[in-house]
């Protein structure tokens, strides 16, 4: 075989087995107070952001990842007003939300503002302008905090937070109690999706955000589509106190994008919403496997 | 981050894109006539079979590729008696068609001796004892010889080909006048499926099969699943004469699941069906915007 | 550039710095009671014997290492009878020793039983038979018991150990407690030489080991040579009771191999033993400025 | 093994054999008329120079190479005035050169003016300003090419140029006819020096080059050092007119370098140099068995 990179991005799915990234170039690379962070031009996924090690997300692909954990629980509730997006410092979260006109204010909430500001410099295509938009308001802060002390009521909250790898900065966003700070934060009829890592590369860890989530809020549906830039089919999991995404139909799906949603839509429409819940015979069964409910006292870890 | 390997098998998805997978015994490791074999333990995949340096399934999940491969044509079809494949020397295709109680007569076509002899000492786990079923005739030969002199009529066709990669053993076993030669050995009704390489690493591979077949056959359809041990969302399409399997509903997909089949599958059932007819609208730009056809004169091929 | 090898061995110089050895073959992979033994082979070095994922030696080049271990000692005692062989499971030690026609006895001392059977099997080409040489007494044994309970004094007492490794079985024979053992088993004239590990990658642990046997011997002398294999410049240490091995001269060092030594040398003559000795001064200097003396309270360690 | 870096370099020692360095930041990376070449950062070897894949000199040791490669003929020719180096892009060459308070004129002459503009830029402790010297003259020209054409006399030449690599830019700086065009451009009883490629891993490129260069020369000369960064036992040869720097006793060595040179030497002294041209029977035996002349219509190379 022919290899045609000099440089390499190391990126770990388990103690063994390795993905080799080639680089083109490493934009920045910087060590905040809470994470190694590094911006980096590859040949096969464009402009990725990297996070402790793990691609966040790659220019290629993250209209995927993107769309797909953004747009199911804004087109399930009736009419999403107020949403709160916590993490997602690329900006792309943002970016998908304000495309709904019902949208009246969108709060983001990171605690690394240094992620912000190289997203702002570095990953333009991502936020493409977002954080400038009347409607933003833009917190630096602890999450758990924020949900605390807010007065707020949201339509939605979406989690677009890092996995929570042992010594991490998102470890205590995945618990039953971050889960119940959130649910207190929602509206009579709000909504929530959390990203819930790789289905089959870190299965118990996927299943446990279910039955977490599952542990709080009424409806629990799980979903997954493939992320090329994950390798992986990447997991999603909503707790909603009223409505339920997995019971749109394709139709309906396509009926709502086209009079809610201002601008084009890459991967999400009625079909990706549809094949995204019906989960497999395998991965139904996974999720019915596992007991644990993550505890403050007994969080779900991904190893360092 | 902790490594847990010494051994590793290096495998290249592009030139620029590399993984590297723990080994922790290399089991079998020979050079027949047509290509280089390997089976190998991991500690994530278990038993896997590697042929060229590409994983052609693994213990772990080898119920996924084959499921989605067997039944989504063998359910469409009426009443399948007589199932031809071609390829798929771990014996796991056959094993999945053997289930069908319709089916009478299994011919399985594999131009590499080596390769079955080395499926029947070291993959028990994958034929399970398919090779000595009555129904199995089992033919050592180059596929479109045999399709060429056959006299026989097949209700279904199952390619379960090695990758069409540059001077390797499959390249004609994706063109135009290959599936001319499959339609005419298909009977009246007959169906045929091929897999069809990685949906988003080799989208131009995958779309320019799906041209080729639909050059041919009335009835093409496109489907896709994510496969944990490529790493990869995977393609097949499907050629029919008669039947549309995207037509069939979920439950229409269970009820002919109990009726037709003994034993349990891990994989498929009505929602993987459904779900993996539903292609993201991505994909289906992809594959409409590809236009190239695969002849014997201008094959598609991968890089070796 | 093209890649000629699928599978890897992957040997860990520092945490940054990873050599990847192409593996055609595992031939044996064990794990003993005391460490993880393989014998593999490769393209470029031949065979090769690995202990807890360390390059011990390779067909291609152990003539090197244990020419240059052996040799100066034996050669600047005046009459080696008996000598101590400690490691050196491959046997290849033991070879060049039993080349001399004035030794009587040699005694191997190994810890670990499964090396042998290993190596007998195996490793033909290193030992050559020389367990079956009848001047040869093997012990299976812990190297600091057998020198408390030896009643033996020895000419050459020659450490072929594996690297001071954290965890690892042979840490407590490179501290000053262990070199008085040494040395009250040494005659009078006595002489032994250690493997120090490589110069430049580990320089503290070569220079500690050089300060501990000046600590305890009269005579101390460092040499080293460039071994292909470990990629390295490799160090020794010699302490010595009486001779001085730095102070032959090309013509006496060939005197000396053409007198006493039974069958060719490949690597060893007057030319490499004078060059050996002779360090650069950049490496005089590391010896320098290095004053930790190992103990068994506070032995020098490697990173696992 | 715990694993510290994220980002690597991937040297390839054969199709067979890489090497991964650890990569702090990638601080420049271009792509010239004649090659690519990147300044890097690395945890174990300081900064590095990568041309073409190659690494070709490390901050941590380049005082190895760069004196080994410089001192030897210096010192052995009576009272070296005028010095040609070619190559050496660094400027390290030349801040050894000019250490010589001989030194009346250093001509050095490179192909490629990149390198030298990124050599000043970010690798000042490489050159230390040599290339304002007044002394010295730079001449961007292929060395060919200036050789033809000079008048100058030379009392040394340095011959500091990346490896014979295919398709690479030094192919024909390794032939008989150019060797020939170096000893027009010597005095009388000038001298010549070429790096030569590593003894072990590529035997017979070193041999050829001693080779070429005896059959030009009167005296030739090999000699060798380990240069960690190279992981390699280095060969270099002299093709000398009258001097024969092997003939050298330590203390002459010494001597010389007291009387001749302004400032320290690192690793350079008379040990180091006699250390160096005592070649190990092994590697004699292989300069022995190769036959081969590298000429224009044959050049010597190595694999791209």
């Amino acid at each position: 075989m022919v290899i045609k990179s000099r440089y390499w991005l190391m990126e770990f799915f388990t103690p063994t087995s390795i993905h080799l990234h080639g680089v083109n170039k490493i934009i920045c690379k910087i060590k905040t107070k809470y994470q190694e962070v590094e911006v980096v031009e590859t040949p096969d996924l464009g402009k990725i952001l990297v996070i402790d090690g793990k691609i966040q997300s790659s220019l290629i692909d993250e209209f995927i990842y993107h769309e797909a954990l953004v747009h199911p629980v804004m087109l399930a509730h009736e009419n999403p007003r107020k949403v709160l997006v916590m993490g997602g410092g690329e900006g792309a979260t943002l970016r998908e939300v304000l495309k709904y006109k019902t949208v009246e204010k969108a709060v983001m909430v990171d605690i690394d503002e240094e992620v912000i500001k190289i997203a702002k410099k570095y990953l333009v295509e991502w936020h493409q302008g977002s954080f400038d938009d009347p409607r933003v308001e833009l917190v630096i802060s602890d999450g758990r905090k924020y949900l605390k002390e807010t007065k707020e009521k949201f339509d939605v909250i979406i989690l677009d937070l890092t996995d929570p790898t042992e010594g991490g900065a998102s470890v205590y966003l995945y618990t039953k109690e971050f889960y119940e700070l959130v649910r207190s934060a929602l509206s009579s009829d709000g909504i929530m999706v959390t990203q819930a890592t790789s289905v089959y590369f870190t299965t118990k860890v996927f299943a446990t955000i279910y039955n977490t989530i599952n542990s709080i809020f009424p409806v629990t549906r799980a979903y997954m589509t493939y992320v090329p830039a994950f390798f992986s089919a990447w997991g999603f999991i909503v707790g909603s106190l009223k409505y339920d995404p997995s019971s749109l139909t394709v139709d309906e799906v396509n009926k709502r994008i086209s009079e809610r949603i201002k601008g084009e839509l890459k991967f999400y429409d009625g079909y990706s919403h549809t094949s995204m819940f019906l989960l497999p015979k395998n991965v139904r069964k996974s999720i019915a496997e596992v007991k644990e409910i993550a505890t403050d006292k007994k969080p779900v870890v991904l190893p360092a």
